[in-house]
This record gives structure tokens, sequence and C-alpha cells, in this order.
């Protein structure tokens, strides 16, 4: 048992998006962003096209560039991935569907490659045009650009109101032959992906099939990016995208392959590492805060009870000011309409046990206080009804959050 | 149908939840609020139990109070409502229940009348041990402290992080009979009482019966408290009660009697006043939000997605930057999950057409920012699916409710 073995054996590694071989990546100004900052990214497999998969957001509001890419990708392969920053060309009309799919002809006819492999993407404000020519004109120097070691640029590129470039790759080895899955994303405000997710693109050099594409990335996003909740919102833009070039050699490996666990694990890891990345730099946060809740009647209402705390606005002003304002936590778990039994329920907070059976406990609240000044924050929850979980990841809410919303038409 | 012409006569009285006959009311400090500020309220029918109704949170970890008072109020009947400031009784387990059957017991004593028809309630910090011997000595000073003119201490003493004194009456005439409805609220944070609503106590002197008391108060209540939100966050202690003296004199009044819809109606103004005052004295709000959804296929549909628009902390941060982001209402729309055609609707934001067809407009920024300058907005959206709509009160979200949140264990 070789394969299993191996799997034990993470080993983080740099270049993100294009840590895999058989990837190329640029990112390049077009003028979509003020002050000559990089806003077009290009994510490319190096030849023919790829197996590939992807979810998008559930958003009945669906961006046009979801809506052609939900076309495209449906062939099970694509060949490169063009996101834009600075606008998200959602709610604007036919014409944004139009202007969708005409960014996609003219990168396919850039690289010599079909439309129908072109994923496109855009972030950004919603209901504006799209300025297509612009972005178009734009496509030739963005493939000129393109490298191997292009993944940071391209991190960057697709940036809004993140503060840092998100991005994460891991190395296994696997029947003998080194796998990599290495990714990226963006996303800092209207993030609440549940069910889909925000806007990703990982790679891996193993030969996966398309449908295992879209087994490793279904079962990954679950419990990563569709865990994870910023300010409750859910874009119109959201998307992952998992390409694989296969470089690595061997077999095809399906979903049903003995090498399949390694990899969707892998594609896991990364998948996580760049969910907490958003949650951290959650718009205007100070500290990441990770709900656990245990002893749930399911795993449903595990997870509704730990995103109806994430999602407070008082227990997140409450950990902003560091206070362990603990009823607030007890006060969501109550709204949620999740199972709970109200003589029942244990809460830590920060570390430290404020409530038993419904009821407070005296605590040190200078320990509290201390606990509370970390830059991460656990919330964690006993139910003491069943077996089922959940762990979600979110920030605190603060003036900043506030202040970036107020003044950015974003 | 003298009837009937009378009740499109609304007249405001002053008085508040002692403007209709037959009640009495104090407000006196106990303690419980730091230096010396009014904390218990106690609002009494000034004879035997008087026919009364009342709503209670859907917090599953409901207050010991709201357990108590549950059990009270199944009777149909009432004297007198206690409630207490500073401290909320919840998350207090099987002690919180004895403290708050005592304050019944205690009060009931002091009164001359029954535990049985003394409904308390309580507001302020969850998860502290009820100080009830200092609540229990003060309601004989409560007592003494009542009168006819008592409603404006009393709506004082009820006020946590409240700016201002929540109260408002009507008159109407009925059947050649003057009839009151007078009330008093409070609610700044932790405001979504969807379902059940936050603290308010409600008296008439109309001859209404139990059943009466009933259907006129969760009638009111369904459009007016229950579609208020400032933080989507439900109180554990949320509770609306009616009292009828019947001072007014006349016969009785059933859910059937002609006289029934013209009292029904002033409880609901009476509602109504007090739920748009929590509203606009939201934590830290400079602007009271109005959302309107028509056109939705259902009107549980309109008001998911009026609530997803004004739970948005994405829109309320925009309206509090005058910034007329309607993208975000249009994101906001699409996640909630109410049917949607997104081609279809259409968006005003604060009287200035935006979005039509799901597509943004060309529109005039000066006069945006001019109308977002008022310190009341409107939000109209149609769905131009059916015939559903809903209007839901809420307000901004401001550095101010993040300073509030973060400073103070409320």
């Amino acid at each position: 048992m070789t394969d299993t073995s191996d799997t034990h054996t993470l080993v983080s590694v740099p270049g993100g998006v294009t840590a895999a071989a058989g990837f190329l990546a640029s990112g390049i100004p077009a003028g979509l962003k003020p002050a000559g900052a990089l806003d077009i990214a290009l994510v490319v497999a190096d030849g023919p096209p790829v197996p590939a998969a992807a979810v998008f957001t559930t958003n009945s509001v669906a961006a046009a560039p979801v809506l052609v890419s939900r076309r495209h990708i449906a062939s099970g392969f694509a060949r490169a991935v063009v996101i834009n920053a600075g606008n998200a060309n959602a709610c604007t009309g036919a014409q944004g569907v139009v202007d969708a799919e005409q960014t996609a002809r003219v990168l396919a006819d850039v690289l010599g490659a079909e439309p129908g492999d072109m994923i496109v993407s855009s972030t950004g404000v919603i209901g504006v045009p799209l300025p297509v020519e612009m972005l178009v004109a734009a496509l030739p120097r963005a493939a000129e650009s393109l490298s191997a070691g292009g993944g940071d640029r391209a991190a960057h590129a697709i940036m809004t109101t993140d503060t840092v470039a998100k991005q994460h790759a891991v190395r296994i080895q696997l029947a003998g032959r080194t796998v990599t899955v290495g990714g990226m994303a963006k996303g800092s405000g209207m993030i609440k992906p549940n069910m889909a997710t925000m806007l990703s693109v990982i790679t891996t050099d193993a030969p996966l099939t398309s449908a295992a594409c879209d087994a490793a990335l279904r079962t990954a996003v679950d419990t990563t990016f569709n865990c994870v909740t910023v300010d409750s919102d859910t874009s119109t833009n959201d998307m992952v995208v998992l390409l694989a070039s296969g470089a690595a050699g061997g077999a095809a490996i399906g979903p049903q392959s003995p090498e399949f666990a390694a990899v969707a694990s892998a594609v896991h890891e990364v998948a996580g590492v760049l969910a907490i990345m958003v949650a951290r730099d959650g718009e205007g946060a100070t500290k990441l805060v990770t709900v656990t809740v245990n002893g749930a009647s399911t795993d449903a209402d595990a997870r509704l009870a730990a995103f109806a705390v994430a999602d407070s606005p008082l227990v997140k002003t409450a950990i902003f000011g560091r206070d362990a304002n603990w009823g607030r936590v007890a006060m969501a778990l109550g709204k949620c309409g999740c199972a709970i039994d109200a003589d029942a329920f244990d809460i830590t907070f920060a570390g430290v046990e404020v409530c038993r059976g419904g009821a407070g406990l005296t605590f040190d609240e200078e320990l509290a206080l201390s606990a509370l000044s970390a830059d991460e924050v656990a919330v964690d929850i006993d139910l003491h009804l069943g077996a089922g979980r959940a762990r979600v990841w979110t920030c605190d809410l603060t003036y900043d959050y506030v202040r970036i919303n107020g003044e950015y038409r974003s």
C-alpha cells in the first residue's frame, strides 16, 4: 500500500497556480483598475485542452461570465481561464453575455484554441457594462506574458479589496511520481459562498479524468470554500475551477482509481488553505474566527448553527471588541432553527469555558481578554444531542468593514 | 355603517402606554442600571385582571421570563406587566425561572393579585444571574409610584441602548364612544423579531375579549414588529403584550364583532409606529431604510427578498456611505432563494431608477447622492413575477454599530 502511506506527506511548495507542471500564467494591467494595477489574469494549460471541472455561485442573479463558463465547462475539458478584476460583468443584460463570449473568442484566437475551451470570469463592480474592447485588446499581451513562474502575478491581478494575494501549493509522492496541486483565490467581501464558492483556480499535474476533477473539486469545496463567510452575502460571480494537466505522468486517475484519494486530499488541502486565507483577509478583519459545532443532531444542523454564529453581527463585533460576550453566541444558536436543548449546550469562547448546560459560568475576564487579543479566535460549541459537527471560518466585524463598504463602489 | 366610517379617523394622542383609560404605570430606579437610571417599569390594569394576549420570541434559547410569562398568559387574562432592564435573565438555568417566578409572586403580593396574572419580562445582558433581591425589594416602590400619567417614565425605564423612548397612542370614535390604544416599546440591537417581536406593551380601553386581543395582536405584529430588522439577530427576550381594560365601556368586542376591525386597525397603527421607531433607532443608525418588494411570486417570497436586502451588510454600509450601489441589492435578491427572473427585475434606489430588466441604467449620481443624504431612504424592487409584496424596515450599518457592540456587553 505504497500509495496510501505516500498520502501522509503533503509538502508545501511555492508557485501557486503554476506550481503544477503543464501550466503557464500571467497577470497584466489592462486599464480596468486605476493606476496601472494588474487586472487581467490568465492561466493556460500548455498544450491541448485538459480535464477540468468547476463549481459556480448559487446566486440566481448570476454574472454573464458565469452563464458562459457553465456552458463551456460542460464538456469536462478546458484550455485556459481568463479573469478580469475591476468589473463583475453582472446585471449587464444580454450585452454582458455577448461581451463574455467575445472575450472567449478573442482569447481562443490568440491561443490557437476553441472558444468553448475558454473559461471566463470577472470580479468587481456589479451593473456597469464591461469595457470589453479594453479587455480584449490586452489579451495578446497577456498571452505573450505567460510563463511557468507567472502564478504570483496572476494571483495579484485578481485581487479587489483583498489585502494579500492568496496562493498555496502542495506536493505529494504518488506511486513513485511527484504530483503537485496548487491554486490561487481572491475574495474579501460579499463572501458567503455556501454551496458554491468565490473566485479560485486550482491546477494539478496529476492525470485526473474529468470525472475525477469534478469529484475532487466538489468534495473539497464542500468543507472549505463553502464553510467560509465574511458578511453572509453571496457574490454573483463566485467560481472555482480545477484543471488537471497530467504532466506528472502515469495512467489516468478516475474517481475509482486507488490513487484518487491522495490527489483529492491534496486538492482539499489547497482549497482549505485558500479558503482560510479568504476568511482571514475578510474586509476590515483583525481576526480569523473559527466556529466549531459538535454534538448536533445532524451535520446539517451543525452547519446551520455554525453559520448562525459566524454570520451574527453581534458575535462578530463582540470579538472585534475582545469581549467574551458569549450570550450572543447562545442567542445565535437559539435563533437558527437547529435542534437544541436550551439546558444542555456548552460554549467555550477563545479557549475559556463560559457556558455549561445552557447557563453561564463564572470565568476569568482577564484571561478571556488576553485570549481574545490574539489574531485567531476559536468559538467552540457542544450541543450534546448527537454526532453532527461542522466547522466554519469567518472574521470579526470592524470599523474598517464599514469604511471599506461605505466608501468603495465594489 | 357609522362604525366603519369612524375607523377612518385615527387621532394621535399623548400618554403612551397609559393613554387608554384603566391603566396605571410607573418607572423607577432599582439599581440594575448604573447611575440611578430608571430600570423597572410597571404597567397595571386598575382593577381585576383584564383580557390580554402576548406573542413571544421564536428563539429556542428563550429567557426565563419568557418561559414563565408564556404560562401566565395562557389564561387569556393579565393584571400587570413588570419589565426590568439591565439584565435579560436568559441562559440563567433553573435559577432564572425561580427568580422570574419569585418576581411574579412578590409583585402579586404587593398588588393584592394572583401570581398567574403577572407578566414578567427582562432585557439586558444575557447569561448573568438576575439580581432578584434588588428587583423584588423595589417592587413596593414601583407600585406606590403607579399613576395614570406614568407611561412616559415606564417607556424610559425599559430602554437599554435605545437613544429615544418609544411611545405612541391613537384615539378612535367607535359607536359614539372614545376608544384609545397606546403602547411603548424598546429595542435597538439584536433586532430581527421575525415571527415574534421585541419588548412592547400595548394597552387599550376597548372592551376586547381575550380572543379579540389575540387576533388583533397577531395580525398587527405580522406586518409591523415582524417586519423590522436591525442586525438579523433575534433576541432571547422578545415579547409584546396587549391588555384591554374595557374602561371605554360598551359591550364586549370579540373577533367577529362589527367593532373589531376598527380597534384592530388602531392596534395595528400603534404597533406599526412603534416598530418603525425601533428600526429608526437601530444601534448606530443614521437612516431609516424602507425596503419594499412588489411583483414577487408570493407574499412569502417578497418577504424573503425584502429581508435579504434589509439584512445585507453590504447594502446597509452602502446606504451609510450614501452610495447608490444597487448591484448589492441585486446580489441580495439573487442569493435569497426567492423566485426571480434575472432579466426582469427593477430597482429604484432612494427614488432614483437604477436598474430595469435586471440591467443597470445610466443615472444621475449627484441626484442619488442628494437623495441618499436624507434621513429616510427607500429601496423599491419590482420582480415582475406575480402579486406578492412585502415591506420591511431597517437602518444603515455604521461605525457606531461596531462601536456600541464592540464596547458594551449588552
